[in-house]
């Protein structure tokens, strides 16, 4: 039985609910609520002591790491709908691609994305409360992290990530202007890896990424959004921007049935 | 036939070295001086654009990233002395070792290694001669680092790393005390990966790597260091910061024959 703890269809959390979907794999969905902090709440650090999202559990054993859990979906299901290329060629040009979004790309998305929306999610708590909260956080540098989307980045880093950003945008659409696929001839983990990230950039940057600075990475943005898998997925699969929920919200729902 | 582009013994270079003498498999070796800067010349960034190495040349197919390169062995050479689990969660446990080497590991203990070593590489250069080099660095942030390395580091970020080197530490030691291998029972890729960048510690950072605080470490160390595979690769493969040679050495050898 597979169960994926994970938050809504976005960010690393993407990359394992569109695997599964696009894989046809049914699993158990269990979706923690950041805004409370519930992926830090001792049942779930008794999961991943790293208190992190996403994280699969395959009969018993857990496995960590979203591109990690991508791959191993490949690993233990490799005639549902393969999303690993068979030439280690191209396989290799898919890692290249999965680790860069892991290396690269997500950290200075995701920090201008925390810069404007995760401080907003936990207003609602006094200095202290988000102290307390904070305190409880396995990883001393997401508790820098958190305490940075509550009181302010540095303004050296947010310029440095908006150069980067930059950099990837241009990066996507020289490639995805010369291959239909990132990394090579077929949709893999390397399209779904960076989509995760990617997905949405049209409407946060919309000055780097838009139809006329970016055809190809719009059109490649379009072409995963209209796939029945993905859109089964962000059908199925609540997100907590929109939810903004104070109650955890991690009972077991069947998903891709 | 497979070609590797790489430096001495060391860091990233040393993951696919390593790889190749366990597999057993024999190469050219195309070891090229970074005193010089020959993975900047014209002739290598043909080769990679991005002008780093460790690259495999495999039949006139170019697989770069260190990492990726040794699980391509894998995928390529399944049969020659597996260092990749054959069960998937142990590949998954692997694979988070290795992912963390390259998002966080080698990262800090790099940064300290251009600190003190790199910068003295390049003291014969005049300032003009260096920034003649530097500008043709295809990355920018290789281009920043080589200037840090001539010039200084800013002190919060050596502080910084330093931090994440003690925190390094104490997660391998921690690991290694209750498993004999990183990724679980046999020796893997997570071993390799993470020994090009380990090996060297108790010299570089004996005040926190040494056989009373960090025993298990230490004595992994030292069971890796014995292996025949890698006694082969360090009598074979010379040392770039022992030889300080200004010449280019990337004439072709042949390798673990």
């Amino acid at each position: 039985m597979l169960t994926l703890y994970c938050f809504g269809p976005g960010a690393n959390s993407l990359k394992p609910l569109l695997t599964l979907y696009e894989k046809g794999l049914e699993f158990t969905r269990r979706q923690l609520n950041p805004a409370v902090f519930e992926h830090h709440e001792p049942w779930f650090t008794k999961i991943n002591p790293n208190g992190q999202v996403p994280a699969l559990d395959h009969d018993g054993k857990v496995i960590t790491e979203s591109t990690v859990i991508c791959e191993y979906l490949e690993d233990v299901f490799p005639g549902a709908n393969p999303m690993r290329p068979s030439d280690p060629y191209l396989t290799a040009q898919m890692r290249i691609w999965t680790k860069w979004v892991d290396e690269y790309f997500c950290w200075c998305v995701s920090t201008i994305g925390w810069q404007r929306m995760v401080g907003r999610m936990v207003e609602k708590y006094s200095d202290e409360e988000f102290e307390e909260h904070v305190k409880r956080i396995p990883i001393y540098e997401q508790q820098v992290k958190w305490r940075r989307a509550r009181y302010g980045f540095p303004q050296d880093l947010i310029d440095e990530e908006m150069r980067k950003i930059a950099f990837s945008v241009r990066k996507l659409e020289a490639r995805l202007a010369q291959s239909p696929w990132l990394a090579g001839p077929d949709y893999t983990l390397a399209d779904i890896c960076n989509f995760a990230i990617a997905n949405g950039m049209e409407r946060m940057f919309g000055e780097l990424v838009n139809e006329q600075a970016t055809p190809h990475l719009v059109d490649w943005t379009r072409r995963i959004n209209a796939r029945p898998a993905c859109q089964k997925m962000f059908a199925e699969t609540p997100n907590e921007f929109a939810r903004r929920s104070d109650e955890p919200t991690s009972e077991p729902v069947k998903a891709n049935a």
